[in-house]
Formats: C-alpha cells, sequence, structure tokens
C-alpha cells in the first residue's frame, strides 16, 4: 500500500459519488412510470440504467474485493446484466420493459446500498490496489456511458408518445451563426493514434500504433441544420444514386424522409427534444441523422465523411486551441441544466469499428466490454451535449450501427 | 319523465359507483410501475383499462348528454379510443405500452372527475331516458368486462417477469375432488335460445331464436388440471392426430408442452397465479388452454366439444339448481378478495362466433361493440373466477381467438 | 365378387383414365418453366400438383392393395405428401417450389407408372371389393379438386410477372346482362341437410342431420363485377365501417383497393386471367374476392351472405330447372377448351367451416382428409369455371381461409 | 483509330466468345428446372444470371454504341437490371424466381442475339475506341464474376433438395496433406497497396495509396477441414466468448454448428457439392464459413484474420514463385471439368469493405458497381475454385456480408 494509491483512492470515491449522484439529478424530472417502458429493442429502460450500473459495481467491485461478499438480491444478476456471456444467463434484451418488479423505489435503494458499501470498500485498505481502482475507474466511465444513453434512450421514449411531453426547461436561445466555414487543409504523412498518455481509456482506444494518411482536408465546422435542409428540399430523400445500397433500403423500409424528430408542423419544421417540440434551429448542428444519412449527405455536396485517423490527427493539433472539436458550435440539444455535459453533437465518421493493430481485450468478463462489437458499427468521434465532458478526448472511439439514428448524432464534411 | 326512470336511474348510480369502485379496489395492490408496461399486443396495460372505461362514459354519455360538454383533455380521445373507428384516429393498440403519460396519478384524477360529472347528469331531470340509462347500463357492462381483462392482462404481465413476484394473498387451500363425473344425455329438439328475458344484454345474445339440436351427451364437470395432466403425460403435445391443423402448426411455433403458466419445477407442476407460484391443483378446472388445446384434449377422450345451443339448452334447464354452470368445481385461480366474482373456468365451445338470424348492429359507434369481431373467433360460455357475477347468464357469448391462452379458459366435453 | 363390383370397378376405371387426362390436358399450354415456381406458400407448383395426385394413388391404393408392391421412388413420399401426418415426415409445405427434382419428365413417367399399375389392379378380381373401390373414387375426386388448384395456383403465379402472358386463347366474348335480379324469398323451416344420397361425397358432406332456418332470402344471381365496381368507387375500400375488424386490417395490411387480378390501366379496368389480361367484363360475376370482401360488399348494400343451410335448402327446392346455381351467369374465367369444367364462381357463404353433427373422420390418414381443417376457414359452396362438373352439387362444402383471394370466389347475397 | 485499338478490338472479341461460351458450357448439366428457381433472396436463377450478363453488353455496350439501337425486348430492362438505380425501375431482386418467362430456350435467343450483334459491333471501325473497349472488358470480367455466382447459386440452390442431387462427375480425389505449417512472419512498414499495373481491374481496387503496416505474421497455408473439425468437437459452435456479438447472435438465430453444406450421416462428416455428397476431406481447405465462423476460429487459435493490406503486401511478395496463394492447397469444391478455373478458397480478411483514399467512382450507372456496396461487407482476398484464373490478382478486392455462407469462403491465420 501506498500513499499515491491511497491518494487515488480518495480521489476515485469523489468521481465515483459525483458520477451516481449526477445520474439521480438527471432523473429528478421523471415520473415513475418514465423509468419502466422501453421503447424499442436498442434502448433501455431508464430504471435498467440505474440498476445495471450498480449491478456492474456490484460484480466487478464488490465481489472480487468485498469481503464477505454477499450479492444484494440473487435475481438482480440475471436481470441487469447486460452482454457479458462470461457472467451467465441473463433476460433478453429486448424484453427489458417487461419488467415492473424490482420498482423504482427498490431500484433507489439498491443503488444506496451499493454506494455505501462501496464507499466502505475504498476507505479501507483494501482498496490501494490499482487493480481494484482501475475497477473503480472502469466503472465510473461507464456510469457516465450509461448517462448519455439514459437521456437518448429517455427523448426516445418520450417521442412514442403523441403528447410530446416537455421534461424540462425553458427551452435555450436559438443559435447564432456560427463562424464562416473553412476547409481545413493537412498534408498527411506518417502519425500516431491511439491512447497512450496518462489517464483513463477504453481498451478498445489502444494499442497506440503508426497509420500512413494521404493529404486530406477536413471543414472546420458540423454541418448545420439550416444546411441540411437544403438537402431535404433538394429531394435528398427520393435520390438513390446519393445513398449506399443500404442506405437506400432503409430509406424505404423506414419512410425516412428527414433526421429523427423532426416533424413538419403547418408550414415549419420542429424538432422534439427533452424540452418538447422547439423550432428548428438552423444555426445548429444537424443530430440523430443515421451513418447512411451523413454519408449521403456528404455525396450530395461532393465530399465525403473523415476517417477515424484523419479525424484524430487533426483533433490533437487543433485541441490546443479548441477550435476544431467545438467548432463555434453550440449546445443543440437539451443538455439538463448543471449537468456538466459539454460538446454538441458526435461525427459520424467513415470508419468501421475494427481493431487496432495489436488489439487484445482484457481476459474475463471485462474483456467483453468492446472488442466483441467490432463488426456492423461505425466509429463516431468527438461528443455530444449528453456526453460527460471528461470523455471528449481524441481517442475516444463511440460506435454504432449506420442505420441508429437516437443518438446524438451529427456530421462534418472531408475532401480528397 | 317517469318516477320508473327515476328509479332506474337511481339504481344505476348505484351499480355504476359500485362498478366504478371495485376496478379501483382491484388496482390497490400495484405498484406504480404495474400499471404502465403492455406485455404483449393483445392485453393492455392496467393504465389503459382505466383510461379506457372512463373514456367510454365521457364520450358516449357525457358526449351527447351533458350540457355544455368539453372533453377532459383534447388528446384523450386519440389514446383511449380502443377500436371505434367511428369516433375517429388512435393510438395503435400494440403501442399502448409506449405512453408513460398520462401518469397513473392523472389518470385517477380523469376518473374522478368523469365520475363526478355522471353523479352530476345522473342526478337531474335529463336522466331519466331509457336511451340515456341504456347507456349507463352499457357502460357499468362494459367497465365489467375490464375488470375481467385487466385481471388477465395483469397476470401475463407479472409471468413475463422471472421473479414471479406474488400480487395478493394468501393463496387459496387445494380444491377438494369435485362430485363423480356424469354424462348428462340430453334428447335434442327444437329450442329457443339467446336474449329476450327483462335484464341488460349484450347485442350479440339476440335476437332470440330457434335451433335444431340432435341428441347430444354433455359433461357434468370441467375437466380437473389432474385429468388434463394425464393428456400431457400421455404425450398429447407430441401427437399430430389429435390436433386441428392450425392447433399443430401452433404446437410448433409456440412451443406448447402445458396450458399457459404452468411450470415444472424440480419434479412437480407449479401454476403461475397472482398469488405467485402455487402447486398444481388436480382437483380444479384446467384454465389457461387454447381452443386448440380443449379440441385435442377432446379428441382425446373420443369427445367433443359442446356447441354452444347444446350448452346454452343444458345450463337453462339445469340452472334452476345451480348443477350445470358451477358443477361442483372450486374458485381455481386468483379471485380478488371481497371482490364479488363468481364461477370458474370459461367454457370454450366448438361454435365460431357468428350472428344470430336477424343480428343487426345499433347504429353508431357502439354498433361496434360487437359485430364486427364476428369471424376468426370461438364462443366461450359460462364464465370465470374474474367475471363479475352479473354477467354469468345462458345467454353470455364471450369469444376470444383459437389460440388465445391468457384468459381464464377451461374445457367441459361433449358427445355423440 | 360380385358382377355390381366388377361393373363398379370397370365404371371407376373409365373415371380415372378421364380424371388423369385431363389434368394433364390442362398442362398442355405450359412450358416445363412454368411447372417448377411456387407463387406462395399457399399455392403449389404444377409439378408438385402432378405427382401429389399420383402419391395418393400410389400410397393409398397400390399401398395396402398391389400384390408385392414397392414404392416407385423411396423418395417420393417425403416429397409429395401434402399433409398427412399419420404417413410420416414430409416436405415443408412452403418450400415445394424449391425442388427442380424430379423433373417434369420423371413426374411424367411416375404418373405413367402408377396409371399402368391402377390399370392392372382395376383389371383383377382383387378389385371388386367396395372398400378398394372407395379409395379409387375419393382418388378420382381428389384428382379433381387439385384441377382446380392447378389452374388457380397457375393463375397466380403467371401474375407474379410483369409480362402478364397470356397462357391460352382465344378469349371469350364479354358476357351478356343476365336476368334482372330478383330476391327469392323462403319461409324457413325445419329442413335436412347434408349428403345421404347415393353416389360420392366427401366425408365432411354429412351426416344428414335437420336444421332449423328462421326465413330468409337469397338473391337468384351473383354479384357482378359491374355492382362491384359501384362499391369500389363508392370508396368501399376506404370504409371501415363497412369491415370486419379483422377484414379492415387485411385491407390496410395488404393495400387491397379492388379485387385480385384487376389492374387500372388508363382509365379502364382490366382483370389478369390465363388469357392474359382482358377489359373487365361488366355483366360477369365479380371472382377473387376475399370473405372479408364478400362481407363488406353485402353491408354496403343493406344485406349478409347467405348462410350454407340456407343455400343448400334453396339449392335443392331450385336445382331441378337449374334456376339457382346458374343462376343465368356465363362462364367467367379461363376454362381450358373442352375441359368439361361447368359453374362460374363459389359463393362465400356466412358459415364457417364446422363439423356436422354426429361427423367422425373415417380412421387412419384419409380421416385427414377434411376433418382437421374445421376451423379459421368459411364455408363456399356452388363451384366455379374451374371445378370439375361432377363436384357442383347442394352438399359439396368448399373451404377458405377468410383473406384467400386466388380461388374463384364470390358474391351472392343474402337478406334478414 | 489506331491499329493498337484494333488489336485490342480483335483481342477482346477473342476474350467476349471465350467468356460467354464457358458460361454455356457450365450449364450444360443442368435441366431446364434447374435454370429457374430462387432459392434465397441472396441468390439468383441460373435464367437470371445468363439474362442479367447479355443485358449488361446490350445496355452499357450497345445501346450507346450500336447505330440504330433498339433493345431486344422492351421488358428486359426492368426484368433484367440487377441494381442499377440509373437505369430505372426493376423486378424486386427477392423475386426473380416467380419469373417462368422468358423462358430458358428464350433467353439462350437472346444471348445468341445480342452475341451476334457485338461481334457484328466489334468488328467495325466504330469499335476502335478506348471507352467502348473498356466497356467490353468491364462486361467479360463481370460475366466471369457471374460464372462465380452462378455455381454458388446453383449448389445453394440444389442443397433444397433433400434428394441432395449430383450434378456433375466423378468427384475428384480425397486432397493429400499439405506441406507443414509456417508462420510467415512480416517487419511491417510503408508500402504500396491497390491497382496501377497494366491491365484490368475493377473500379475498388484503386487508387494505389501507401499505408503503413505494424509487424505480422500469416499463416502459410489456409485452414483445413480436418483443423476445422476440432474446433467444432471442442464446443466452438457453443462458447460464446469465442464469437464477436452479432455471430453468437447468427449461430443462435439459424442454428449453426458446423459449416454450410456438412452433414453427420451416421458416425462420419459429409459435404453436399455440385458433385453430391462427398466424404469430408480433412487436408482440403475449410470452405462455405462465414466471416463469423473465420473469426470465432482465429480466436479459438488465439490467432486472428489477416487484415488486406497484410494480405496483399505478403501477396505481391510471395507471387513470384506461388507461395502464397495457392499454399499447396488442392481444388476442394466441385470444378467443372475443363472450365479453366483456378485457385482454392477465399480468404476472409478482418477488413470491412471501405473506399481507398481518393476512391470516386465512375459517372453514370458503372458507378454503381461497386462504390454503393461499400458498408456492412467484409473483404475477401484470393479467388476459389470457381473463381476466374484471370481474377486471382494481388489486388482484387471481393466482399460479402458477414454472415454469407454460401460463397466458397475459408479461412487464413494471422498473428500480432
Amino acid at each position: 500500500m501506498t500513499s499515491a494509491a491511497a491518494e487515488r483512492a480518495a480521489s476515485l470515491l469523489i468521481k465515483y459519488r459525483e458520477a451516481r449522484a449526477l445520474t439521480e439529478r438527471l432523473c429528478e424530472p421523471l415520473a415513475t412510470e418514465d423509468y419502466v417502458v422501453q421503447s424499442m429493442p436498442d434502448a433501455s429502460p431508464v430504471k435498467w440504467h440505474l440498476a445495471h450500473t450498480t449491478w456492474f459495481f456490484e460484480t466487478f467491485l464488490l465481489g472480487p474485493h468485498e469481503p464477505a461478499f454477499r450479492p444484494y438480491d440473487d435475481s438482480f444478476a440475471y436481470l441487469h446484466n447486460s452482454y457479458y456471456e462470461t457472467m451467465g444467463a441473463r433476460h433478453p434484451r429486448a424484453r427489458r420493459g417487461m419488467l415492473t418488479r424490482p420498482t423504482v423505489d427498490q431500484v433507489y435503494s439498491y443503488r444506496a446500498s451499493v454506494d455505501d458499501r462501496i464507499a466502505e470498500l475504498l476507505s479501507t485498505e483494501l482498496a490501494e490496489r490499482n487493480d481494484l481502482l482501475d475497477v473503480v475507474e472502469l466503472g465510473v466511465n461507464h456510469e457516465q456511458q450509461h448517462q448519455e444513453l439514459l437521456l437518448t434512450d429517455l427523448q426516445h421514449l418520450l417521442h412514442q408518445n403523441p403528447l410530446r411531453a416537455s421534461l424540462i426547461g425553458p427551452a435555450p436561445s436559438p443559435s447564432s451563426p456560427g463562424p464562416t466555414l473553412e476547409l481545413i487543409e493537412h498534408g498527411g504523412g506518417l502519425f500516431e493514434i491511439g491512447h497512450d498518455e496518462d489517464g483513463f481509456s477504453f481498451d478498445s482506444e489502444g494499442p497506440r500504433h503508426r497509420v500512413h494518411l494521404e493529404p486530406f482536408a477536413v471543414s472546420s465546422a458540423l454541418v448545420t441544420a439550416g444546411e441540411y435542409l437544403e438537402f431535404i428540399e433538394a429531394g435528398g430523400y427520393s435520390r438513390p444514386e446519393l445513398w449506399l445500397s443500404d442506405g437506400w433500403a432503409a430509406v424505404q423500409r423506414e419512410g425516412w424522409q428527414s433526421p429523427l424528430y423532426w416533424e413538419r408542423v403547418g408550414g415549419s419544421w420542429q424538432r422534439f427534444s427533452l424540452y418538447g417540440m422547439l423550432a428548428l434551429d438552423p444555426h445548429a448542428p444537424v443530430a440523430h441523422v443515421s451513418y447512411y444519412e451523413a454519408d449521403a449527405y456528404a455525396r450530395f455536396k461532393e465530399s465525403r465523411l473523415p476517417t477515424e485517423p484523419e479525424w484524430e490527427v487533426l483533433a490533437r493539433e487543433l485541441s490546443s486551441d479548441g477550435q476544431f472539436v467545438d467548432g463555434g458550435v453550440l449546445v443543440p440539444v437539451a443538455p439538463p441544466s448543471g449537468s456538466g455535459f459539454a460538446g454538441s453533437v458526435w461525427t459520424w465518421t467513415a470508419s468501421p469499428y475494427s481493431p487496432y493493430p495489436g488489439f487484445m481485450p482484457a481476459a474475463g468478463a471485462v474483456g467483453e466490454y468492446n472488442g466483441k462489437f467490432m463488426v456492423n458499427q461505425m466509429v463516431l468521434r468527438g461528443g455530444s451535449c449528453f456526453t460527460s465532458a471528461s470523455h471528449v478526448r481524441p481517442t475516444y472511439r463511440n460506435f454504432f450501427p449506420p442505420d441508429a439514428r437516437w443518438q446524438v448524432t451529427g456530421i462534418r464534411l472531408a475532401r480528397r
């Protein structure tokens, strides 16, 4: 046991409490009913997010490390395991919304109990081991990822209801026009990408390795809702030549005619948010587009989407002055007041989610964290107004299937 | 206005209050979460039942008759219309479980408000018109039908949860063996069936008309769980020759191996009920079988199911001493304490649900009550432990598709 | 052995040869390719019909009765059994169109071989047993049923092809207007229905039994295409109040806007037939409507469909002078020249297909012929231009699910 | 016009004739019935391949270049366009098997007519333009790609039939053991990949560009059926930890327990081929595995799949002596006698199919050739026994979705 480890334990306990408290603060506007329902197989009930993140700490932290560990409830592993095959059988994902028990109150009691036990554990000398503290840090980051999912899933759920309820308020003012769009030219060359600095990262952010880039150019700003509207008005959703084949099939199968949450009301466009219905903000980044729509828009503009190495190399070079990541863009979607979230919308890249050279998942269940999803997904870079500020870094690799639209996903163009 | 009408209005107001109060009493054991979720497209959330029955009174009673009528909430017609095409667009049935708003509290406020307005209306001279009072009576019976659906839907919902929660208790004692089974022989002949007596009936119970019956025989008792177990143990679920073609397809598609809610736990059979898991009661009537299973069981016993005229003719003849309807059968499923429910399980008949000769649906929306469902459904007769006692009469025609199993449906055999 | 049996055997051999030859004559216009494809799970390839009817004779006639019987090909039972569970496993119905082997030539060789062996068998004294001859007669009637299915399946197949090929020609002249429509009133009463006369019948046509009918009226003529067009033009396909609930769901799910095979070409209606595209014949009976459409049309005309006892009682009374069955109606669809087919379109009745009182399927595999389909089907009466003339009798009970449209199905109205 | 162009025209006409003749020679063993049926939406009827490749030449070569061009048949563009949105509406892919017309004979007549017209065109001075000749060359390569698809689709079709017909024969002798497996180590570095040499290539093989590779190792031989059997026997299909998440879902959904076409007959494994059922050849490369299976096998062997740049760099370095591509592997599947096919099985790479830097599809319809499929697909390298020898080159990029198994797809392992 070292004083450095003790210090780290103390620091992580603070982060743990902040993250756990923020999750619950995000839920303050909810009615009990809002916690229960699952709006689609890809989304989860809020109640499930609250319990699953708690189960993660209980299972991977208390389980191996708490003396005389006993599960809080024998049924919870089955109910709240997400996808860890190593941890045994689990309730089918698509049926998470069938569970009215445990109730919301019972889930909050579960959270409180685990919080107490973890505070206890982190206050003992037992905690002064880096492998244990690594799990705390992973769990905190995991909790923060679920904060974003909780909000996107909630927005999707409320959108199923024709009442178009407003969960929070008041709505933000419309954005001002951003700075003039520029194309940032880059000469290419041999670079290192991937995480190797101090500080936390997820496994798939490494290993750090070299890539060669041909010269490229990336736009200085995200595509705005007003610019995307031009694509719609130019018939973008009825011109198959602009679309990937699978994208065009999705347009026809799903009847897409605009980004998710957009509605034409009378003569004007509105979008649904956690504030309820808002007038479309033409200067805000377009959000809730699929990869297919991002790609079709790029083709419409005789451009393409950036690859993830291009994005990362540029983000690193520009991040000192913040010119790139924020790009003058205001927060477009509903940021819960005082939530500490930053950023605007995720950027779809042209890169499928694949392992970096030499990538090797960790042994055991946490090795299932990212590796087994490395097919049929596209990488997103940056972060959104729902993303924890601490996750917004040049190496973070978010990923979703190319037809996903309920995340806060947007477009940045590239050329060459 | 007549004193008879005033008397009827007063009497119906009492029935109204009793029915409305019973609905809410049935919900007392529920957590808020239990009101919200829809377990399958055929079932509805409890919250929806509470609001829909209220909308029925608001729309068909207050709407045409209340002076200066204003809807309680402009969105509620869209949300709570079940299937009345005449009343305009409505929320898709399969998506009733997506609605977290209005909340449970808001629905109870809605109920209270409509209850007040109806009490007010029924206390004025306006109410002394038989056409208005007919709607009250229909609405009360409609509320009672939804009490049964509320309970069956709730049982189905709780069954989705591996926790197998017990909603009420304590569980009843196992049944004693019933009286010896007899085959009641009947010589057939020309009979009148259908409703024409005083008292309320649904439209499809008439017109009264003549039918000719060939000689037949019907069993004096319902098939018990223990008897049905012999069918299972004789390989009934793997012998196609016992099944209708569509039934055999259902067995294979759904993987049926026992009635719904039965589970083999260790070496013995249990069944899920609102009391939670109970040991199988061999002397209680088998419940939660589909028409296909009832039909296959009958074939296994070299028998058949009774037709609805056979059932009705016999029920009328025997109903004076209760020998037939109750047949010595104890209540098999969870009867909410003090709920006033009677009967045991519904009897599947061999009769498809068709209009009686001369049947003509009422004009307007209430004409949609039964007529448009007269295809692809089989008639059930009698009543169950979840059925309002006032509905258990010789002419009542319940109906469900032949693969439905979540209602409290059982088997009575016939011969010839 | 009796001379009566010998005579019956000789007579049945003639019928056998005629029926088998007609099946093959119906196929003369086909290309090899037309024999192979299955257009939907409910239809079968022509090649399969040719082989299945042959397998029926081989299995139920040669199998038990031919000395030293050996199957023609060991794989054919698996491939050509339709639905006889008693006869063992079989190729899945929906995948009959996957089989390019045996080839068409091989199937014709199979037919020829079985024909020879049956001719041989029927020429011996072995054949002079009525139980054996009953199977011959059933097999001939079975072959004739498949002649009709072969033609309806073929029409459905050719309709999948945008070429709208004409298989036969020349097309018939349009119909002349029929006699003035009359409503034939009937006083009701107690009647016997069902088969008991001499001559062949299928099992489900009996037992003969008494039914009581309330007074009713039935139209003297089938509904014409021109009359049905008025329903379309009055918005019949967009008025839910005219439809059964399941029917309205089918309209929306399938996008029905007219009978099957109708197409609006330029400003006028055409229909697809085995002659290719023909102008709609307004005086011919409307064909290729589902039960749902027949029922909705009847409601549109403030009428209803006749029940099967009503139809049978009236058909018997009127059949002496042919007033009823043919009703002045010309052949509407493609009758293969010289095929001996008679009649016009089947009449949907309001009666679900149920067993008659006392119905008991035969023992063994042939007991699966009809009984196991007695749910989820509606009865059709009469016959069509594709039906063998010998099947057009007052007791014949055809049946299809209420959404089936590829058979030659039409409408006759009733009242009361 | 130059003599070089005339020479190229003459040379291409020879290649054209050879390719067209080979396609028809491959069909010689077929019965007419085998040409018609579509076994799944991803496959096409043989007849359709014959017509589609002809339509390709007619549309892209004769259409713009033949004087006084008239389509052979006005309906053929609709029927035989595969996926060229630019060329207008087309018959739905999943319904290609519904078309019994045009018949096989008519398709051969169509082929002969277009062949004549192309021979005519290529014999005139009109043909001496490189843009025209480029289309001929593309069309020949396109025809060759469809030869492979025709054979794989045919094998899939015949496999639907329980008869397990043998199309050709006699079957080849089992393979001898290959040379000892080696791991070929490579130091990585900066390389150029992609096509830039003389000779034909598809658009997606370029542009040539630089990539940086970290050190890696690739196996000298393909994984054999015998090696793969060890994976099966070690429970590979029931160990989720070996699988990608989507792969494990496919295993469960599809019930995979072995490669496609493998069957356990008695105690030993057999595989279905165009020769009919053959004993499993343990020394032949495993074929007909999905990407998911290839990836799971690699994980089982604590290895991974090679990326496409790794494969290409190594293939180039080793191709002088043929050590790599053929790797000692004998032809594993049914090579039509004298067909000129070479190679063994395709190698799944770990690389999703993405555009190379600077890739820009051609203008017009041929630009749809590859670009629009660059999502949700994995790259395959090398070639199979069904691949035209002229396609087996270091830069060729084949691609299929990760769950595809009906192509001749195998596994080569990599490390690091």
